[in-house]
């Protein structure tokens, strides 16, 4: 972790098959913004690299140089369009092939011999934000919309990608009507994206229990006593974690 | 929708990439079940087949000769490994792709203008299944178990892509240690499948919540009356809907 006087090493991974797009544009103007602050800057535009998304067989040069950009990086930004309420399958396939059994999963502690997941990992205290862009309406992807909360929908991203190989998820940077922006809308979202960038390191993460016997049982399961009676998502969150005001 | 007397048309789709694995075995299987209680079984072996996953421009051989198969299909069947918590790439670029605009949405009502989602769409009263293997301790894809519970996790496919595109979503039939199985406990999960699979037709589906003005307001929000002060996923399902008592 760097403080927040000398930035550290960023990798922006973006998932948009088109050079014209809304995400190339807030692509460029966020890792511009990273750089202006002094981050280190590298990026995986995987359309651009033709990234192979289907996992047949463990390794690879193309999946060791993304681990590499992975292990050192302090910041991981995913960007990527709402498809089908997950990510592309050039993004998703990027996961299923870089987190590999030893590196994202099967991570073993050698001194307790225990699995290292959920809050602890290869990737411990890096930290994750997901850019995502959506078509829906801004009311769809909150708590009681239609499509359910942004949090709950990335549940698999930022919970079991996330936060089960160590990193701290950070609260998406979620854009909506991505499909119908006006110049001035569009130029709203850039500025929101810049000036978060520009706390990125101080932002409180999102609170996720860590998996060890005060919260876990031997089932792991939640024990009785944390958020007793509660049986969604929102169970696994630590309440004393407070809430960002982001939007 | 065909009676129980006269078994209809069933899709099954498969992403593995081996051809001797627990997953072969089980569809193997599943298929068999479907064909001898006189269901006319078409397949999808995506790696098999060399399927595509990236979505670069619409269209294509490929992906009208798969829809062709989901139009005429009563029953769908995804059958996939937790990669994840999610689709491996593969399979989420077959719904990536397959599903485009005009097929999976943007499918506009020509009588009200109105595009039909969440409960109505080209596929609407079509069935659907997805048989999942993981490697998770069983307690762990539970309401209180640290991965969340299948439901929650597979929410975007089920609710999100099955119930959006007007299918019904059957609740997920769940094969955990996956990894660890030995023959009598294969033989334990095939003959569960296969009998699941002789009553898939009377099955209650997942009671999701329909678009409708009597659910959702204009900001597609639950009404205030509905599931009052829930947060969640769950608060998009008709409470009256049973459980069913599947394992």
């Amino acid at each position: 972790m760097n403080t927040s006087t000398s930035a550290g090493h960023a990798l922006w991974v973006l998932a948009h098959p088109e050079r014209d797009s809304l995400n190339a544009a807030l692509r460029d103007a966020g890792v511009a913004a990273l750089r202006s602050q002094g981050w280190q800057v590298t990026e995986s535009d995987l359309y651009a690299m033709g990234w192979e998304p289907t996992l047949v067989r463990p390794g690879g040069a193309d999946v060791a140089a993304e681990q590499a950009k992975l292990l050192v990086a302090d910041l991981v930004v995913l960007q990527f369009p709402l498809w089908w309420y997950g990510q592309p399958a050039i993004l998703k396939g990027w996961i299923d092939r870089v987190f590999e059994s030893g590196f994202g999963y099967d991570v073993v502690d050698p001194q307790t011999g225990r699995v290292r997941k959920y809050g602890d990992g290869l990737l411990t205290g890096k930290r994750a934000l997901a850019v995502v862009t959506a078509g829906d309406r801004p009311g769809s992807l909150q708590p009681r919309g239609i499509s359910g909360s942004i949090e709950d929908v990335l549940w698999p991203l930022l919970h079991g990608t996330f936060w089960y190989t160590g990193m701290l998820p950070l609260h998406p940077e979620l854009i909506t009507k991505a499909r119908d922006l006006d110049v001035g809308q569009f130029t709203a979202l850039r500025d929101r994206l810049v000036d978060r960038l520009a706390g990125v390191q101080s932002e409180v993460p999102i609170g996720y229990l860590p998996l060890d016997d005060d919260h876990y049982d031997h089932a792991v399961q939640l024990h009785d006593h944390i958020a007793p009676g509660e049986q969604g998502i929102a169970a696994h969150r630590d309440v004393r974690v407070p809430e960002p005001c982001l939007r």
